[in-house]
């Protein structure tokens, strides 16, 4: 054998060899051949292992997450696309711009090239949407049976607008809670496609990137204090994280929290409350009240929020619940979920 | 059952559970009872998706590696300080100052939460005493069988210091190579404790932050071109990428290549060229001829960096040939290692 010789990566029934992850010249093949021509940009074009980016100044803002959906592929996305959007939908509720994401791949060995190829595609092209590229990233394979075909993991930095302060500690009594749109579909379409059910209309994931939507808000010069995403937990265990983190109540109009109607009717056949099923590309948004309806209509003018609306208030009570005003007009409490939640979900 | 009872986390007995990385409140108590107390700091004590960090200008620098090391634990290290030390030498290793960590860990079902808190504990201290904090992190968990106990993303970014350019391309004919020390420390380690391989003296990996090496190296004011860790694949495959970034050739000298007596000889048995194995401690600097000496003076003058030696030249050579006079004073190649290489080293 011609130790110089490389196979082609054959993208049609080529699998994933432990050697892909050995740091040697197949470990560069792959990343050559895939990853640096479908994440092409100067930066990873370099090809040291991290980037040197241009100067910047102001307030750093940092965030990450490992993805591990399963299934990998889902009506609306797959965990390319997902891990893109939902990191730098982490950043973009610092009230930050996001500037640059890495990405690392665990790879179970025995995993489709063409399978790896999509998803890197489809990662690609949801940076270049966002206009944030992969400025770098690390590749490690991981014997059969000690993975489970991909894992990526994200990472975003951006810098804070200047004179921006957001933090899941600031709501106050009074303020207004906003949401971006309905609920629970991202959950349901992950879940639906894993088991394998079919509901008369189609479920698909909201997964999107939100920075332009933020910049809007921001750009309105709205009382924002809080932004956050609702994803794993969903709304529910978001709402009282933030409760929880401020030191606030809140007293939420369940008539006021639209639910597309393929999710519900899904959500009632298996028994889950949309409350609590994930979403990755709605945010909620905390403000002060005399600015609350002018940020609506900031936010209903915007592609990704059409359907905002303003589903609750902030309540001074030190114990940090949740209360909800129902639809038939009773009061309950939207606890934590302390039981069982939808696994790899995001 | 109480739904607002959350078990304590039992660190002698208990293990992972699917909930844990639910994103719900038992996810909640793990962050707070383990990640936030064990990398205590501000930033991650906000309790947000993301860190806001102080203000910064300048070059910005991001590394990103996932750490899939089997066994976890090993002499000298484990996949918590490895995980620490590693992301921070990839920033180094681009003449910056690491200044931030973030930390995503995917944890298999049933991964002992005796075992997630000794690593925890060994980030912990891996951050602290290389002055880097872990500002902001992610939890998943995936079923047993899916994972293989723990796996750690850690993405670290810093400032390029001013005046300083350091690239894989930079290195001219004329140049000297320089190696921090003896070679293969950390690759044997893993390996001897995977195979359960005893010697008759331990072999301790060289895992450890150089960027205080890197700092002194750069007050020196040597020309330098290239720094690089030579981890996966080892000095060989390192030296292999720099000639093919900057279209050079090397000529090495391998009586000036230390090598451990307990690493030689376990690479004898096993037949393994320590070359091509894993370091996680050491650096290679490419250097202007002028400077070598001066620079290797700094280096020794360090205690990570005792035993450094001129290992070699930089030569003209648009093929990127690394050759190596032997100890034999023979002539031989150092090629890629395009066969299988040790596979979960880091």
């Amino acid at each position: 054998m011609n130790i110089n010789y490389i196979r082609p990566l054959d993208f049609k029934n080529g699998r994933i060899e432990m050697q892909h992850g050995s740091g040697g010249r197949v470990t560069a093949h792959l990343i050559n051949e895939l990853f640096a021509k479908a994440f092409d940009n100067p930066y990873l074009a370099e090809g040291n292992d991290g980037a040197v980016l241009p100067p910047v100044s102001g307030r750093l803002v940092m965030s990450t997450d490992s993805h591990v959906v399963s299934p990998l592929f889902f009506a609306g996305g797959d965990i390319g696309s997902l891990s893109v959007h939902g990191t730098i939908n982490d950043v973009a509720m610092m009230g930050a711009v996001p500037l640059y994401l890495s990405a690392a791949f665990i790879l179970e060995e025995g995993f489709l090239l063409s399978d790896l190829k999509r998803i890197v595609e489809s990662m690609a092209h949801a940076a270049q949407e966002a206009g944030v590229p992969i400025v770098t990233g690390d590749t490690k394979v991981v014997e059969q049976g000690k993975g489970d075909g991909i894992f990526i993991t994200t990472t975003a930095v951006g810098m804070v607008r200047d004179g921006i302060t957001l933090s899941g500690n600031l709501a106050q009594a009074g303020d207004k809670i906003l949401l971006s749109g309905p609920v629970g579909d991202h959950g349901m379409a992950v879940l639906s496609q894993r088991e394998n059910l079919s509901f008369d209309a189609p479920i698909v994931s909201d997964t999107a990137a939100l920075h332009g939507l933020v910049s809007a808000m921001l750009d309105s010069g709205a009382g924002l204090r809080v932004l956050r995403d609702p994803t794993r937990g969903g709304v529910a265990t978001t709402l009282n994280e933030i409760a929880q983190q401020s030191g606030v109540g809140m007293l939420l109009n369940e008539a006021a929290i639209a639910i597309n109607k393929p999710v519900e009717a899904a959500c009632e056949f298996l028994g889950l409350d949309p409350l609590y099923v994930a979403n990755e590309g709605k945010l909620i948004a905390i403000c002060a009240p005399e600015d609350a309806v002018r940020l609506l209509a900031v936010m209903r003018a915007h592609p990704l929020a059409r359907d905002a609306a303003i589903i609750g208030e902030v309540l001074a009570d030190s114990h940090g619940f949740v209360q909800m005003i129902t639809r038939l007009g009773g009061r309950r409490i939207v606890d934590w979920l302390a039981g069982e939640q939808l696994p790899r979900i995001c």
